[in-house]
């Protein structure tokens, strides 16, 4: 018997430690002025500036990019899962109007593929660029055994600050108060599972599969990342205010939306007043999904929701080039969301 | 073609809320002063006790159990994994002299088995209480087609504060300091592909086996939990001071422990200063594993070194009822680690 090292285990801490050096430089170039770097590199660190935040709370996430990991390999295309990462996460600290510090990844595979895991890493990085979010730390875990050469899963958390003034209140929201939303790039990393039982299973289609109305494979329009909302949201939270938001996520654009409302409250969209994505419909027809179903699974075309007063939505919508729409209205009646015609 | 749907595609909404009902009991048991309750759920909420701390800075960890994981599914035992994913974050923010204020986990899995994963959140809770840290939010994800029935993953993610001017400082580290260390309780979470390997692979063993000098089957003395080091390494940080210190992860004690050196320095440990638990002996004779090699992958018996200066490894010895132990010292010689007679 020769004698067993590590690396004959399946781990290769060469390896490994090649791509965290590739990754470091990554992560550097997402570097904000708050970083801290120091020769242990045991866990990174981070010095928020607090000047003129009068009671510092800290805002934590934490989420994964769920079953679109499946489409990506099916189409062996990883570039935006990235982007999918960073957005689950902190778009997910916008309704506590926290804006974003720092940022961490969990990387887990059987078998590292540098390549491929650096794809995934360069999209973490650009994207944390441009939300102005420091990539400080991740872990990368080589797991023989666990997971099918060619498998992995990522793990995303974000850590964000707010002046505890500025947490949106409970019962804020009253009927009159206007929703204002901003455009979804697609399913975003939301409701995979039915999508893909309803397009490949049922559906007959493939990745490659190309849809008129898409103008693009199916593949290519499922891994579409993820909208970062994160410029919009704090502009609105630092020049005006909301009473309540939502990041339409996993409860779909129903789901999300009824969470915003109080007794006696019913939120209604205008469905002429912003698109839903083709692939919607595509889902819809090929899986045979119920409408009420698509609106309590899917965002529908609308990724954040911000209920604000009249007066601010008038002042918000006159800026030019602002992203935001006026998309519904807090009307009195049983709790719910019109969707439309669709009463969900 | 029956209408499809999210249940159907194998993602079970009610079941999931169920669960995430289930660990909210369960996180609120952690709850410290800093936590901040809000009914939005997007993130967690923490208000960091800044009273004193001139320059406050935030230090962050994320890491998993790695392949301990497949040890607890082969023996059908869940319970202690809490605590390793706790450990192996909260121990990465003690070399760097920071106080753990809130963890969030993230846990994936093919299908949820509540049960067992209940049994994981309270080992994550129990751990998360024991050192006075906040289970502050966390994700878990239903992934049917990622992960086989049964198979799942873990990953977890420390936030702790540290007052700038307690950071180590680089070059603190001088020849004649004290190695002081604390015992671990055996493998960690680290090394458990070699482990597995020598042990079941190459030694004919199983986690059933049972050996005498360990007293118990091979199974429980690996899935014994990681020791949380919290306690002692605050009370080192706040009533005395290190130079630098080590959490003995990745690279064994030869690996970490060679951090600690500057130029033209040598850690010698005394081996006669502490215990090696016997679960080292039996890998490396049944893996046939050099003494070399099981330094540079395991802890060996120590899960965390702290160096000091003379007088305060006098004074923290002093104390009663210290787990503290002087386990070496740092001398002049070519840079490297002495495991007693064996040159790392």
């Amino acid at each position: 018997m020769s004698p067993l090292s590590y690396k004959d285990a399946g781990v290769d801490i060469e390896a490994a430690d090649g791509f965290v050096g590739r990754i470091r430089a990554l992560a550097e170039s997402t570097y904000t002025s708050g970083v801290v770097e120091h020769a242990s590199r045991y866990a990174g660190l981070f010095r928020p500036d607090l000047e003129g935040v009068r009671e510092p709370v800290l805002a934590a996430t934490c989420d994964g990019v769920g079953t679109k990991l499946l489409v990506a390999r099916q189409v062996g295309r990883f570039a935006g899962l990235g982007q999918d990462l960073v957005a689950m996460n902190v778009n997910d600290l916008l309704p506590l109007g926290a804006r974003p510090l720092f940022f961490l990844d969990y990387v887990a595979a059987g078998k590292l593929e540098v390549d491929q895991l650096e794809e995934i890493v360069a999209g973490v990085a650009a994207a944390c660029r441009e939300v102005g979010c420091a990539l400080l730390a991740g872990e990368t875990a080589e797991m023989p055994g666990l997971y099918a050469p060619g498998d992995f899963d990522l793990a995303g958390f974000a850590v964000g600050l707010v002046d505890r003034a500025w947490l949106p209140e409970a019962g804020g929201v009253s009927v009159g108060d206007v929703v204002l939303g901003l455009p979804s790039t697609g399913v975003h990393a939301n409701g995979l599972s039915l999508a893909r039982s309803a397009l490949f299973e049922h559906g007959g289609l493939t990745p490659e599969s190309v849809d008129a109305r898409l103008g693009r494979t199916i593949g290519e329009e499922l891994l579409e990342p993820t909208a970062l909302y994160v410029a919009p949201v704090l502009a609105l939270v630092e020049r005006f205010s909301f009473e309540a938001a939502a990041h339409v996520t996993g409860g779909g654009i129903a789901g999300r939306g009824r969470k915003l409302l109080g007794d006696g409250q019913r939120l209604k969209l205008d469905r002429d007043a912003f698109t839903v994505p083709p692939i919607f419909d595509l889902i819809a027809e090929r899986g045979g999904v119920e409408p009420v179903e698509m609106t309590r699974t899917f965002n529908m075309g609308l990724g954040f929701l911000a209920v604000v007063k009249p007066e601010t939505a008038d002042a918000v919508l006159a800026e030019t080039e602002t992203p935001w729409l006026r998309v519904g209205e807090i009307a009195a009646g049983e709790a719910g969301v019109d969707f439309g015609d669709i009463r969900a």
